[in-house]
């Protein structure tokens, strides 16, 4: 790794990792083992989001899901995790790469299945109007006056 | 890496490369050794691109530049390339990300200067009304009805 690094470089290593998620409650326990550096925002990005995004063994990238108005890109770079869409499950490898398109309503998320943590780089840009889409559960994450909440697919509070 | 793989997932080794420039026929020399993979667009992705990009020995990334309105993050995936920017140069090896926020009037451009490949991941935003700034040389990419064009700074065309 490079050292000494000053903006507009980073060192991941650097930035702290915002671990878990704001899903109500019972939706928690799922993503308790993701971990996300949010470099973008070091970096000063606004017009979308950047994370390097650590699974460890067990845990899921996030519930199954797909957004409305936001694309959303992954890259590989350690590690292994499961694709689970519509169609069934993949297998992801270092390298490989995955995008999820805004409006295509096909949930995904990425299972670490092994004993080993999983790292990728994750793209989502920003659009107000985005909402997402939790095929499996009854979840659903809509923007009010205070910002993106969750609640229920009938629009009833958690 | 993963065989088999199916969209939503790509191997990026799939992707053709697309090579060099569409700068002006003086500028093409500096950037010839460059290719992308345009993963973003392979992935059906339109709010933003994704390009995975090698820059072979003595070549350079793009002339430097600015954008007014795209956010651009790099992550370098292997080989060692040089930052250059207002404030001089640093080194960035494999595993340290960059971003040059929309608006910010600091050109950048990234050179090898080793003697194997570099590789990084790219990502862009998508702004119609984004123009690119090169404060090195007489050059100013702007946006027409018929797309975006480069011209010297006068607005005459090359």
């Amino acid at each position: 790794m490079s050292k000494n690094l000053k903006l507009p470089a980073i060192d991941p290593a650097t930035v702290e990792p915002v671990r878990g998620s704001n899903y109500p409650a019972q939706f928690k326990p799922g993503v308790a083992g993701r971990s996300k550096q949010r470099l973008g925002d070091a970096l000063g990005l606004k017009n979308f989001g950047v994370n390097l995004t650590t699974i460890k063994p067990g845990a899921a990238s996030a519930l199954r899901h797909w957004h409305s108005h936001e694309d959303e890109f992954i890259y590989i770079l350690s590690g292994e995790l499961v694709l689970v869409i519509d169609a069934g499950e993949q297998l992801l490898t270092a390298g490989v790469a995955a995008g999820f398109p805004a409006g295509k309503a096909d949930g995904h998320c990425l299972i670490n299945r092994t004993t080993r943590d999983a790292v990728y780089l994750e793209v989502g840009d920003r659009k107000d109007e985005d909402k997402a889409r939790y095929p499996d559960v009854d979840l659903d994450r809509r923007n009010t006056p205070a910002g993106r909440t969750f609640c229920r697919k009938d629009g009833t509070p958690y």
